[in-house]
């Protein structure tokens, strides 16, 4: 039977909701037993005192949190050499890429990502009306800096780019980024989530240029993911618009309070970092001599075309039939690889483990 | 020197976004000493197998929190007996407010709430370039019924009501709403932030009209205003309309496992409720014993108008003065009203003692 009332309500929806679909549930959870490789994630605990900071907070549950993330903004503000108000606080740099998407975009306007890039700005683009243009790397793998000023991306909104890049783990110098800056009038978002496992970055541009606005995350270098921590970094007027848009509460007190404990305790991570970038080049050396070939990488994961013969995929389903989760793309060019994130020791030698034995089985019965 | 690269990208900005300035950062952090009666925050702690569950969660800090909030989802309708695909779960319910406006609203459309009611609403319908209507209650306090379905709220995406009523206090029968939801056509969104402290509920009219849209907040009668869980409770089409439009992980580790552990231990809150309704009814014999006109309250606070001669405003300082915070509204026939929010007993009379004081005073020297 037509439901009437529901119809009527489905049809005032704007324009842009009306055209997505209902959200399928998804059914199938993850499997708590499988080795996860699949999200970069930095599976090490909260330093002892962040914790502390963490537990605290929840005994103060049940008031409001701060407004306008005041403390965990000037926190982040004093880390970076910044002021405050050259610092938006998000729930993950997630929010604060809808909060862009949402201030630059009408339906029908453009956007601009360097590809290949984070797939989940395809759907913020979609959920603006708003054309997304991917624009490759050149086959130097530098920044396709004319096609960005002259080309089909000159009309779009805003360009965004991740230093190091995601899936690719490659640094581009930072010398670069500034010279794409300097040159182009629109705003250039410059996600920087790995960055603290690279060799450079780009915050000394923000005194230099007021349309570049980097992101960043707790997410990957300090091993909080659940927590949901990103900051937005950049001009106090395009800051102060974007928080404008921002609703109300949108970290909780534990993102406050892990948040600002990290910022305190910055150097507590040295020693993860180090491991990450040891494990990474271990990982690195033994696929390279089981036929796979890995990209160079300054991020917490490698991206690594797998040995002819069988594709991304198929490697991906062969790792999980072993408890194992690494990602794949279904980009042009990314078909044949995998992606895998550096985990602790043992979670890397489970990979190995695993590749060593699909590597064997595949040399013994090369049609599978 | 005007900065042209600043012009350049803030011309870029969609119309609605660049017609909101810059948020300034307030400087005033309130002050910790206060007795915080101002938010309607239920200053108990959680129930220690919460606790627990939000310790537990601290530790997968790391992962990525689950995807689409499901198993959250799941024991909320579980609670509520409802189906998972019925239930949207937010980062407060602001976040769902939110989604509800970003859906429905597009410049120029109109949304209408019934008045008073939260102010947070006017914001968001700004945010979309809405025009945002008040119908007020009839003078009986009824539903606007008529005004809603042929008045100046007829074409109007929405309707938002809340009961019970913020700020009065006030609870409408249910009965009442369901004339309203069961005459139109339009999406009705009630919001039952306060009804765990009211004698009913509309919980049941899910089944039978789909153009009803339920919010729930943890943050009153839960006592978790600072962990941010919300949730929205509807038809599944447009429940899943909904979340194809959130943010992705909108919720913390913290968020799913403090909502999940309440869900489970609902009956440890009930003693919170019967202390908080007990001390409403105490606060409202003292005040009315103080020349106030309190409003009968169905929620965790009360209205009060104060006695002659001296205004809202006034009393606010007053009892600022005394480190007491409460809240004063600046709607046509609030303007002689205070709304305090029903804490501990301690809380309480420390607010009662501030009460007094002031009157007394004024029984000295009218002329303060």
């Amino acid at each position: 039977m037509p439901d009437a009332k529901l119809q009527s309500v489905l049809s005032s929806l704007s324009q842009q909701a009306s055209e997505l679909n209902a959200l399928p549930s998804i059914c199938t959870m993850p499997d708590a037993r499988c080795v996860k490789l699949d999200t970069n994630e930095n599976p090490f605990a909260l330093p002892a005192p962040v914790m502390e900071c963490a537990v605290a907070a929840l005994e103060r549950q049940y008031l409001y949190p701060q407004d306008d993330n005041i403390s965990l903004r000037e926190a982040a503000a004093k880390a970076y050499g910044l002021c405050r108000d050259q610092v938006i606080a998000g729930n993950g740099s997630s929010e604060l890429l809808g909060l862009i998407y949402k201030a630059f975009l009408s339906p029908g306007d453009a956007v601009a990502m360097i590809s290949p890039g984070f797939a989940f700005n395809r759907k913020l683009a979609t959920l603006q009306g708003a054309r997304f243009l991917e624009i490759p790397l050149t086959e130097a793998y530098l920044l396709p800096t004319e096609q960005l000023l002259f080309g089909p991306a000159k009309d779009a909104k805003f360009i965004l780019l991740a230093n190091p890049n995601n899936p690719t783990g490659m640094f581009l110098p930072v010398a670069e980024i500034e010279s794409l800056v300097a040159q182009s009038d629109r705003l250039i978002v410059l996600d920087e989530a790995y960055v603290d496992f690279a060799p450079d970055n780009a915050l000394r541009l923000l005194d230099r240029y007021s349309n570049l606005l980097i992101l960043r995350t707790f997410s990957k270098s300090y091993a909080a993911a659940g927590i949901r921590i990103g900051f937005g970094l950049g001009h106090p007027e395009l800051v102060g618009r974007l928080r404008n848009l921002q609703n109300v509460f949108n970290m909780n007190v534990i993102g406050h309070a892990v948040g600002i404990g990290i910022l305190s305790h910055r150097e507590a991570y040295e020693e993860n970092h180090i491991h990450i970038k040891r494990e990474r080049q271990r990982v690195c050396v033994a696929l390279s001599q089981l036929g796979f070939s890995v990209t160079p990488s300054n991020a917490n994961f490698l991206l690594a075309q797998v040995p002819p013969g069988q594709d991304g995929t198929w490697w991906q389903a062969s790792l999980k039939k072993r408890k194992i989760l690494v990602a794949v793309f279904p980009e042009d060019g990314l078909e044949n690889c995998i992606r895998v994130s550096i985990g602790t020791r043992a979670q890397m030698d489970a990979f190995l483990t695993a590749v060593r034995d699909i590597s064997g089985r595949l040399q013994h019965d090369p049609g599978r």
